[in-house]
């Protein structure tokens, strides 16, 4: 699954520099010991500067300067940003915001997934590419487009959407009675009498039916879908060996990244800590604060552990934070460190690859502010000795071979949507719920594999989790009855039916694996919480749990009502907890299950690799890592954004 | 006024369940001590499925199952959700918002109340359903459409708004220098030379003319009377005999509920107390944290009282909160015993009937999150047993006869829409201002009246309040100077012309009752309060007094400028106070008065009716009663969430 | 350059009163001892009713009975309010919004610069009344317009726009090719192939090239100069003579207001101390409080000095804040005496004429709550007094002559067009960067000239300051470089070319004045602030400075990274500091250049003129001015709102 040792690469744009540059970049390239270059993937005007005609011979030269030097190529696929002309041959190809506003050509992802006439002309460009390149010896990998969904491009609200939406629902539903009834229609008098009379659900006069919105969800996270379906397609015209990717931007949720993974050969996703701490997270001021040159310990490892999943094992991070960025609202240097330490965590998850973004800081237009490893004039920015040292430590060390955590973390994106469409609660995000999840199992130590809800084998994990998850499906059912170890459902898991109605038996509606009923929710302001009896918080969101006579409580409230209960295997935690009810809910399941964990201060992490182990120093002060118990490591302290490498001593 | 004994009711949708199901629903409702059950407002799909093809039958059945089973009938038109076919007949009914969108098809209210195509449509539909129902021995009343003006749709700023706007104003003015004169169009040259050449007030470079918007928010006023008068005239060519009314919106100001109830034998509301404090309250987090699950103490008392007003003393609670709903920004569930608790303060307060919304949670659809007197599995949620107390209470106890009380408090449409126009202060709002009167009033334990400002005889009161009336009518001055008791008046009472101009003689414009004149304003940032020499403090708005000599000042600042003062009966407060400043200003009259006051805690609150009283417990801590003296009651205390009945001893 | 002596006036709009109340008016005017009147600049649809039907019959006799009374006109040219027949005409004149909404009618500034019809009916307009009203005996001054840029005007989004931005570009450009490369075009395939191909830069899918933006400000500024130039030529077709100005709207930088002020002999702002301070200051929520009845301190002696730059010497405040405004979100009434102050101030700083808006307060349309210095019943508002007062202390005080200050303070509109484009930090404001630098310099007591950028001697200077420039002129280093004083620049100064691209040589920039390289930089979020071992702190910008080994250090953080330094009379502040930080990099700089400072306390500030000096007193107490050692003053102590005279003592 990871046949390759772990390496360093770095994004290169060609024609932003004067060709006389090219070979002294490619040979400073190799001195850093990169040994990937990615390249192309912006540079369609250049490639086809009027319709048919091409100029194929600048990036001839440019792969051939690259792979002459010892690079491998990764060949980005330009059809995120379509050249002006485009435009003349589809006037109607960009995309509509939720206000009906058009969005415009002058910057990128201006083009709308339900276009057919773009999706085919996107196949063409790739079709061109892949015949030209497919065969070239210095190609490594290709990459499809860029960054899926990034600035809100999923969903558009188009006359294409409109039609393409219309289209999907006939074949989802047959007939508009079905539709009718599977929404809900009758309420409000909302029902249709044909397919054509639907609209999108943006711009009605209050909340259209979630129903309607969950399907134009699904619908366009299915053109994005097929959209690259149609990009592979291209490219096996006329290569069929070379592997395909696509690089994901990070907390990006609006189409589902397990069924685009499905047609690639590997996953890579786009690594910025600080950025995202600034721009992303949900934590109060003070905890960006403490790690604003840092990055949260526990983002990216999230990500990782999904992009893993959906490389069915095969994953890099293609473009990796070197230095402040251009785009949160805040954009701090990193600590000194940070660069070499986030591409360790990386490659501690499994990563094949970490590639930086960018070589060179480029001096003009929208992210002339983004730091690269070069500055503008060429010089070295900090960033490149800590890459550098990474790739020269990456040589001496042995490989990673990553194993199932023990611990299974069950991400799906429709939930996503639901809860999104419709919260009940303005806080309640299943993003956050899953990733307070995640933070609760970083801070016991342990080592997390995210599956998708198609997993139909979980029986190597001990643990596995499946908090908010919106509506069953069989398989899921199944392949959590034939778990061996414990599972942890809730809160609001099972709560909707693919229809998004409630279960005609109530939440968790899952009697295969529970006895209980949600009889009532709430959601809950920031002001207020709830104190458990067994230590830890309420917030956000609480059920009342209708129980039979022999469940067990593991958590509840001061006035005794159940929080947490038990059946057998199976655990259901009704309500939003914070970290140490968190902790206090998992770390008895822990023990129980014989896994080792350590109660994590708030900046250290573990990554445990079967019975090695590597500790990272988010934090700004040193660690001594003797108190660290139950774990030997290669020094005694670890200090502010370094990293110590050990081994479990049971 | 009030001919029958209070009793409880349910909103019901036969159409959303089984048929099979109906009678033991009926059965139920009985059982649980219903009288009431509203149906049909928003079933027009299923009684129309396309154009002039009806479809009866099932609501026949439900009808006679329901009315067999011993319940009477509230039928609803169903005007607001007209079904999707409407559009091709109208394609331009639907609203328009201020930004210029047009308000889609989806949810519900997607009608513009100036489209009189619509306004046919709807009458049409309401004549068949008079001439069907009308005569039904069940029918106990007419509920005409549901909630005007929800979710912002009194304004549009549609092409048939545009049409009847220039209309009516044409109508108003006969000509345009009239008009020009009546807005001081020389202002900034927008002077008009024909009633042709005015548009709509939204989407102006700057803020508009004032007078341009009161104008439009008086028109678009008059279009949900005028639509509501044709419903009318359509029942009562069928139907001379049921009783009519409308659910109004708690909150909710952008028509004048006083005409529209003026056309109507009864007023209804729809009180939602948790959803309110959560999303309509202006109050801060704190107080919203303490009253989380139990709503404020004052809100909906003094919606009770005002559609005690608007229903000329006949109204109900048509839809009365269960248990969380779906809409505000958190739902969190009741306290225990509130259900209860909310039915009795409306019951003393006057209403009818309370009707609790709705009989079923619904499994499907937007509100699907909204709970009812059943969960979705037809098992009672806990408000059910609630209900059946407070509906065999009522059996048992005696009718509560409704007094004029001593304190009358005006409450006027068209200030409301003033003072948003043209706030001056960010933070300056009509409704809040009133609320404010009210609660320091209730914070005394007395009972009040909302008045309109057409009513021409205060003398059955001791006290009057008419804080922040735009401007004056001739009628309104005439009743108040016969007023025996003493008449408050201020701030910014009297401020403007009915044209939206500072009069000539300046506020408070009314040498009748007062001489004086506010020689200046100004509006306060909420950093800023300035203290009374008497107690408590100025805050939001602040006017300066210029006085006649034997003027008495009844409340001043440390610099012994004068802030309330008196000559003879009217007393004018010329700033907004916080509670205890009020405080301050009302008891010291009320003593004069003869009324019986007491300083109520935060959560407690009386309703006196002659010399009974009922003790309402909005606290979340049991009270102690023997702390009120001059009253005695049935019990020593007051759990938190309850009532106890008593009288005043004196 | 200031051939009078300084005087008060008024606005008047005679339109709005009765015929039979102007002489009356005009009596109490010079009565007051005011000395001007501005009249007429909103009084299109009165001048000309119909297009081509002229009334000048009113005017003649407003300015025949202002004249006669004694008063000097100053007439504004009506263009700001064309009247509504002007839409018949011009369907198109309307300006467009940022979202792409038309902005209509019914308010003011309702017409767009870039469309070429209205500037010619503007220009008409103009001619006939400069014919008519030129040669007039009591003819003063024009006024052109009324604020330029209100209401965000200057930016427009319409069809004219983009005709009028594609052939500047054409102009600026000559080649596409040349704009690619200029922009940058390359990167994200924006590359055009024709100037017809580009849009304006509003509406992308993310943000636009910042070249982009620069080019569509830069093109939007030029069409306000452009305008006013052809109001200039109406003008002057008729009268040669009258000198012509304009009255600049405080806090407006979306035009560059020195070319504007090239073309007139004069220029004026307005001046609405408290509106600003509650509406435009980014000053903490303690701050406003402090100052709420008085201004900020510093915001309009920025202004005096600004405008006295783009008046070349002559300079009016054309409306002077006389009460309560309506425009602000909270409107507090001033401190008594402020009005006075305020006056003074502007005189203290040059101004020929501080005029006050308006005479009498209007009782109708927008502005009805804008005080005056007489009530809409035409009684005296407190104001009246105290100008009385102001009037009669300038005729018994000696003229102010202004001299160049020590201090040159540069402010370039590009700059603040472009960090508003890319602020990198959500807080970089250039605003803002330069009045800290202002308000630092001020708290030392010093006086302060603003210099435009296109300076060509700072040799009267000893301190000249270039914080934030975008980008330089040849021009201004060589002008920097003749300064016999001291030049500080940064932070950000030089740090991109004109064509908004990072510099070859990376900021500054400026080898001739100073040879270091900014390596990286890091905007800061509000929570981070980190503290300088001088003294104060930094906060949201911070540079990385790459040095050669003769540089002095002034300024380091606990680390002794190097944050302000020195090479011979070049200082650069690679960091945005707090007031503290400000005070220790220039105090001892001043003190090298022997000028003499002082630390005044928050609300007491100095106007140094020669050896004279003028004391302000912003606080709400008064102020012991024998603290104020090396000054001596006409009296010991000065209250709140109060001003004294002095001189300095060595």
């Amino acid at each position: 699954m990871n046949p390759m040792k772990p390496s360093v690469g770095v994004c290169y744009y060609p024609e932003h520099w004067p060709e006389t540059q090219w070979a002294d970049d490619a040979q400073r390239m190799v001195e850093t010991g990169l040994q990937w270059v990615r390249i192309g993937e912006f540079a369609w005007s250049r490639l086809e500067p009027q319709p048919n005609q091409f100029n194929f011979a600048w990036l001839d030269r440019a792969i051939a300067t690259l792979g002459q030097a010892g690079l491998k190529i990764i060949l980005g696929t330009p059809t995120a940003t379509p050249p002006r002309w485009m435009l003349e041959k589809h006037p109607d190809l960009l995309p509509v915001d939720q206000t009906g506003r058009v969005r415009g050509f002058g910057s990128r992802r201006h083009y709308d997934f339900s276009h057919l006439g773009y999706r085919e002309e996107a196949a063409r460009i790739t079709r061109v590419l892949a015949e030209r390149y497919g065969q070239n010896p210095y190609l490594g990998f290709w990459q499809i487009d860029n960054e899926y969904s990034c600035h809100d491009t999923t969903l558009s609200y188009s006359a294409a959407a409109l039609v393409g939406f219309r289209a999907w629902l006939a074949t989802r539903y047959s007939t508009i009675e079905t539709l009718n009834q599977a929404w809900g229609n009758v309420f409000w008098s909302m029902e249709y009498a044909d397919f054509a009379e639907i609209d999108l659900p943006n711009l009605t006069v209050t909340e259209a039916n979630p129903s309607h919105w969950l399907d134009f969800r699904r619908y366009a996270s299915d053109q994005v879908v097929a959209f690259n379906q149609a990009m592979v397609k291209a490219i096996r015209e006329f290569d069929q060996n070379t592997p395909l990717l696509h690089n994901y931007m990070g907390r990006t949720t609006d189409f589902d990244h397990f069924k685009v993974g499905n047609d690639l050969e590997a996953a890579s996703w786009d690594s910025y800590p600080l950025g995202f701490l600034e721009d992303r997270s949900e934590d109060p001021v003070e905890w960006k604060l403490a790690f604003m040159r840092q990055g949260d310990p526990d983002f990216q490892a999230l990500h990782h552990d999904l992009y893993r999943a959906v490389g069915k094992g095969r994953w890099w991070v293609m473009e990796q934070q070197p230095g402040p960025v251009n785009w949160a609202p805040f954009n701090p240097v990193p600590l000194a460190g940070m660069v070499r330490l986030w591409g360790w965590e990386a490659i501690a998850h499994g990563a094949e690859v970490v590639s930086y973004f960018r070589w060179r800081q480029a001096p003009f237009a929208q992210e002339q502010m983004h730091a690269g490893l070069l500055r503008p004039d060429s010089e070295p920015s900090r960033a490149l000795a800590e890459v550098k040292q990474l790739a020269q430590e990456l040589k001496q060390h042995p490989d990673f071979t990553t194993k199932p955590a023990p611990v299974a973390l069950v991400f799906d994106y429709e939930s996503d949507w639901a809860w999104t469409t419709q919260p009940q609660g303005k806080t309640f995000s299943y993003f956050r719920l899953v990733f307070e999840h995640y933070r609760a199992l970083r801070r016991l130590g342990l080592s997390i594999d995210i599956c998708p809800p198609s997993t139909t084998d979980f029986s190597a994990y001990s643990l596995v989790l499946v908090p908010g998850l919106m509506a069953w499906t069989q398989s899921l059912k199944a392949a959590l009855q034939t778990t061996k170890g414990l599972v942890v459902l809730g809160a609001r898991t099972g709560s909707k039916t693919r229809d998004f109605q409630i279960p005609n038996c109530l939440a968790p509606d899952c009697p295969e694996l529970i006895n209980l009923k949600i009889a009532q929710v709430e959601s809950l302001p920031p002001s207020y919480t709830e104190e458990l009896l067994q230590g830890g918080l309420i917030k956000n969101w609480r059920e009342y749990l209708s129980l039979p006579q022999d469940t067990s409580i593991l958590l509840s409230n001061l006035k005794h009502e159940p929080i947490a209960v038990r059946q057998n295997k199976v655990i259901y935690c009704g309500a939003w907890l914070d970290l140490e009810g968190y902790l206090q809910l998992l770390e008895p399941l822990c023990h129980e299950l014989g896994l080792t964990t350590i109660r994590l201060p708030d900046g250290l992490r573990l990554r445990q690799l079967g019975q090695g182990v590597v500790a990272f120093n988010y934090a700004s002060e040193t660690y001594d890592l003797s108190l660290l118990t139950g774990f030997s490591f290669d020094k005694t302290e670890v200090k502010a954004a370094d990293l110590a490498f050990g081994r479990i001593l049971k």
